[in-house]
Parts: C-alpha cells; structure tokens; sequence
C-alpha cells in the first residue's frame, strides 16, 4: 500500500535528507521510525533531496506499508518516534503509481534573510550585515521567471544533468524584520536556490554591477555571485496532482 | 557612563537570565562580553529575570562602562564576542539615575502555541495536543485586564512579595498556524505569564470548568491549572520613559 506524506524538519543538525556516511539523515531518521512501526523494513523517497542544514516546511514523501494498516494511527506512532526535529503530516493512500519525486509538478522555495543579529531567528536566517539596496534585489528577481537553462547557478559538475528549470513566480517580500525571498519553479538543480540568493544579494549591494538576466543569460558560473548559506532556506512546498 | 541596551536571546540552553551555578546564564554572557570588550569588570542589570528556556525579543538592560567608549563599535565588538543565541541592540548613554529594572514602565510577553507537532517552531512554541475551543480562551483572557492580586499564580513562596499587577492587555491572536497570546502589564510575579496560560488552555479544553474570572478572584493556587513549558515564552517588549 502507497503512501504519501508530508514532512517538516529544521535541517540545523542533519547531514541532509539524503543517507551520508559522516552523519544523520531525515531520510534515515523517517526510515527507522516506519520500520519500527510496522515492523518490516521500509523505504522512504522523498520529492527534493534537501542539502546539509536545509529545512523543511511540506517536503512531499512516500513509503510502501502492509496493507489494511491504520495510517492515523502510524502517523502518531511514527511522530512519536521521531525527535523533535523531524514531523510527518497528512498521511494518505495514494495510487501504486504515485511517486513522491517523479509526480512533483512544481516546488517552492523561501529563503529567509535579516539584517542584524537575531538569536530567534539563528537556525532559520541569513544575517546579511551588508547594506542592500532591496528594491534592486526584488526588480533583478524578476529576471528569475520564464524557462532558463540555470547551469551557471548549479554546483554539481555532471553535464549530463537537465539544467532547465521553468520558474513561474520569484519574489521578494518584507515581513516585519524579515526579508523573504520565494520561488516557484517546476523543478531545480543544485544549490540553485541559494546561488541564485547569493548572486541577487551581491548584485543588491553592489558587488556585482551586471544584472540578474545578464548574468543568466551567459550561463557562466565565474559571473555568478555567491552561494547564500544552508540555514535560510526552507522547501516550503511540493505541489501534485494527485494530492492536494 | 550608564548605557542602555536591548538584548534579544534564544533561551533554550540557558539556565534563565540570572547566573545561577548550575548552567550558563544570560548575565554571565553579557557580562563576559562587556568585560572583554573594555577591559574592566562590568555588572549588567536587567529588567526581568526570565526562567530557564525563556526567550526574549526586546529585553531591557544596563551596564555601566568607562566614559566616552564608541558605544557604536563596543556593540558590533560584543556581539561578536557573545554566542549566536545572544544580541543586543539600541545601545545608548541614560542618566545614571536611569534603571533598567526600576525605571521600567510596562513589559509585554508573547506565548506561542501550536495544535500539531511542528518542528520549524520547536524550540518557541509549545505544541498543545489536546482539542481547545480557543474562542473560550480568547474570551477568558479578558479577565486578566485590570488590577488583581496574581498571588495564586506565582509559584514562589515569599509572602512578602507585593502580588498586585495591573494588566493593561491580554490578547489571543492567531497568526497562521500559531496562536499567539500576548499581555502588558506594569510588572509581572514569577510564573505567572506560564501560570495564567497553562489555566486559560486546561478552561479552553475542558480540564477547569470553572471561569478564568472566579479563579483570579479566589486567590487560591488550588483551583489554578498547569504551568505552560518555558519554550513557548518570549519576553516582547519592556518600556521605559527615558528611551523610545
């Protein structure tokens, strides 16, 4: 029986979602919980396979369970195993078709930034202490949207890799002290996300004179700024058709 | 030259603000870092001693420091001294009759609340499992406003102690998938934000049948509910009349 869920995790202490010798996984952590709830060992894959420090807001998931097993029930159980980090959520049956990564129709990312030393916000924000010219970040955003070939914003070197991503919305929004940077695309390569921040963030202060879409376009990684850190950026969202 | 500052601090592996000799304290970071910084003992006074595991956004505090320091750059020095759950801000020279604890007009805390299990929010919210009708709480909150004897909310046992505080406003509010209460008063007794809580969530469950108003006026600690986890509380805001 197929099931899908959703799941949220703050990423400080983990490697990544994805198994690593040198540390824990969310992958892992989700695997030993359903396996000991069910009792037979379980596979879980995941829609986007989040870096080191990277968090989690509604990451999409599936993971094959015994038939006729009460998904309320496990879903507690599974919580109640899982440290504090690490929560599933909206558990349900889904098709043997479905796959959590492969049936993704879009993402969307946000990336949190603040400009001063915020201890509550320490595991979820980039300190910027910069100054930035926001309102040149959120214009040069917009060069983001449309179907572009994001290779220079992609720090893995296979060149076999799909790098075209189609971006339907990217946006920079205050909320109180926070800056908040969202994107939507059908899907991403990676560190796309934080190379992306990283480079609209120099372009905002000044470190990089060339626009956003000029430095797009050259698909060159040397005119790409820098890769903002791990700890701001959340998957905030994975969207299916068959899910709601 | 007394200066005024702000601190701001994620309390979680704190012992609370006061030193105490079985942990690390915000005092004794703050007071490390000023002492580094220019070179002689410094004390720091705060306006509220929070417990252990209690944040804190905009804290209000004082040090005395040698005359004429760059208050600007002893700033930027101490919060590269002090560990990332620790900040401070808006540091300036007040007359020496100034006093961060005395000289405080009105504090507000902020309690956050969730339903479900919600890594994101860990370590700043408690997650309240059982099923609440937060319009009864909301609507019992309101008894808080006025001035009452908080005697059966204070878990220290000095009778001494005056236990009157005037409550200008108590408020429930939900923000996304956080409920938020918030509360302004002159001054406050020792657990009594937790206290007051714990007893308006065991009314909005069920729990106490009794209203939020009769057990005030009963000044009996019996008729009390649970103390709310220190994780959920944020010291907000403390005014002053000499600073903004």
């Amino acid at each position: 029986m197929r099931c899908f869920f959703r799941v949220e995790y703050e990423g400080s202490d983990y490697v990544g979602w994805q198994y690593q010798p040198n540390g824990p996984s969310i992958q892992a952590e989700l695997e030993r919980a359903f396996s000991t709830v069910v009792r037979e060992n379980c596979k879980v894959v995941g829609a986007g396979r989040t870096d080191a420090g990277v968090h989690a807001r509604a990451q999409g998931a599936h993971v094959d369970l015994p038939s006729g097993i009460d998904l309320c029930k496990c879903q507690l159980s599974v919580n109640a195993l899982l440290p504090a980090a690490v929560a599933v959520y909206g558990m349900r049956k889904v098709a043997d078709s479905f796959h959590a990564r492969f049936s993704a129709r879009r993402r969307r990312y946000r990336y949190y930034m603040m400009e001063r030393k915020t201890p509550l916000w320490r595991r979820r924000a980039w300190m910027v202490f910069h100054t930035v010219n926001w309102e040149r970040v959120r214009d040069n955003a917009q060069a983001c949207v449309g179907t572009h070939d994001f290779s220079a914003f992609c720090r893995s070197s296979t060149d076999t890799e799909n790098m075209v991503c189609t971006v339907e919305q990217a946006a920079l929004e205050r909320r109180g002290e926070v800056w908040v940077f969202s994107i939507q695309a059908d899907r991403f390569v990676y560190t796309m996300v934080r190379s992306v921040v990283g480079t609209l963030v120099d372009i905002g202060r000044g470190r990089l004179t060339e626009s956003f879409a000029s430095i797009l376009a050259a698909r060159d990684r040397a005119r790409v700024g820098e890769t903002a850190p791990a700890r701001g950026l959340v998957l905030d969202y994975v969207s299916y058709d068959e899910v709601a």
